[in-house]
């Protein structure tokens, strides 16, 4: 087991489910250091696990678990942590309940005020679901976050993000096989059809007029749609990428009980310097929405992530966006 | 009957079926004048038919029926020219031939020299594919075609389009109902996923941001997206929605035996004067390609449509888009 799991106990949701025996699955990277000034705090991103952000921590990077002590908590739904996948009946599968953005931020705080003693964290830094959890940690808990970098991600689930998500979820739904999350063998075709649909959504047009799918090893087109998005999503859970994207539609910092929807109040609470980075031709996180968020906060730079990956420009897929971050994140965290 | 059926006899396709008994669907809008000399061509778009076309039209508007004799054909598929669901058996529903961007556009042709004796056409003018059909007119008949304005189209289906209609294509296939496309009650699960998924793409993020459905008449987001994008799909037939789908993205102006593939060629053989007007939050038929395409056209001018409403600039739902495209077919027209 290359993870560990920190018991939560009974946990009550913030949509009022109590989720029994709850746990968070997170790996970490470093030695916390005696003063337990040198924490980083990393979130995981729609269906990704702790692995899948290890291409942003090494020796000599800006995450550098010589220096720090980076800690991955497993977003809620994601198959390690309390998920659809791994929770008795009966909230098992289709009856696994609603969880919130403030949900997983609150338990990951858990995670480390109860199993470290951490009173302050260096940075939070997160891709796409992992930059809203990174967000929701800076306004929930501005005393205690110094500085958080979001990249490929928003505050607040934009209207057009959850259209393009019910598109994923009416793929994926349309498979009888399905059964209203009661299957007892994976929806395959839905799933296969999850990575169709998401394709055009992960990239953007020029990154297909200019073939750079050859860049990553796919030897045509239909070659990356099937050995990479079908690929990618036939192994996942349906039930869990389900409760992931209802997590992901519902993703606002603001709708929480400390801010009671009010979203440029959340924006403002935001005290740690922030460095925002957008995907330049990101289709569902678009850059516009993060420069206006940028805007409410009130120690926050927006640099975008030049170029044609789109979301993936915060994927680790491409060698100069990974550059590009890492030099910020290095600034940010000389930043005093 | 409000159209006209123009009877094509036994058609050899591109792809080497025949189409038994092939009719052509059309309308007209004015009349021929005796020098046959203000003709317009206005074919049809993905799904729409010639009824969605006349918004355009009008007395007082560039599209002037009192001024030109206006003519509107189907394209194959859409359920009034020949398409899967009225074709009889052998060639019926899935086993429905493939029909190229050239095969419409020479029977068109046909239309107009066979029926009415036409040799010179005034304008031809098109929405997305109907803008694809647009180009097509204009490299394969450069003498006949004295302008043309394909707006948020282009004159070859890109990569990333591409793989947008392979996510509206699994949305509806994954729907057992389909069948193979030998259903014989509608597959209605896999039709409003396509709404679903196609919400996504055909209007801009900033469009969803603003709530700019609400200026349709749409109450709340789902209703927009039940209401207008399920509503559209449903009453469609799913094996005509393929195989206009296949048309599109098989879309290529040069792919044919004239132009053999030489896209570059195919462009620069447009000697019409040419308005190219990309919506300019288009995302499937990005303005950028447009632009690229209108300098490789001899006499091309490219003049996006601002704003937010993306493809559907071209559409005729917002007043305001619809006011730039008649003023700039009007000066169009006008030009010498």
């Amino acid at each position: 087991m290359d993870y560990q799991i920190f018991a939560l106990g009974d946990v009550v949701l913030q949509r009022g489910a109590t989720l029994r025996n709850a746990r968070l699955a997170y790996q970490t990277y470093g030695r916390l250091n005696a003063e337990k000034n040198n924490v980083i705090v990393y979130p995981t991103w729609y269906s990704g696990q702790h692995v899948d952000n290890e291409w942003l921590i090494g020796e000599g990077m800006a995450l550098d678990p010589s220096k720090y002590f980076i800690i991955v908590p497993n977003m809620l739904g994601n198959g390690l942590s309390s998920s659809p996948s791994n929770t008795p009946a009966p909230y098992d599968r289709a009856r696994f309940p609603q969880v919130t953005l403030y949900d997983n931020v609150r338990l990951q705080h858990r995670l480390l005020t109860e199993l470290w003693g951490i009173e302050r964290i260096k940075l939070v830094v997160g891709w796409s679901m992992g930059a809203q959890q990174t967000n929701q940690w800076g306004c929930l808990y501005p005393e205690m976050v110094e500085r958080i970098a979001p990249f490929c991600g928003s505050a607040k689930t934009a209207p057009h993000n959850i259209v393009f998500l019910e598109g994923v979820k009416a793929a994926l739904t349309s498979d009888a096989a399905w059964h209203g999350g009661w299957y007892d063998k994976p929806p395959t075709t839905g799933l296969r059809a999850v990575g169709r649909v998401y394709a055009g959504w992960g990239l953007s047009q020029p990154f297909y007029m200019q073939e750079l799918w050859r860049s990553l090893g796919y030897s045509s087109l239909e070659d990356f749609l099937v050995a990479y998005w079908e690929g990618f999503f036939l192994p996942k859970d349906a039930n869990n990428l389900l409760a992931m994207l209802w997590s992901w539609q519902h993703g606002d910092i603001s709708d929480n009980p400390v801010f009671q929807g009010n979203f440029k109040q959340a924006l403002a609470a935001i005290k740690a310097r922030a460095l925002v980075m957008p995907g330049e031709m990101d289709l569902y996180f678009p850059a516009a929405d993060n420069a206006w968020e940028v805007a409410q906060m009130p120690n926050a730079v927006c640099r975008p992530i030049p170029g044609v990956w789109g979301h993936f420009a915060g994927g680790g897929a491409n060698p100069v966006d990974t550059q590009f971050i890492d030099d910020q994140l290095k600034e940010l965290l000389a930043y005093e």
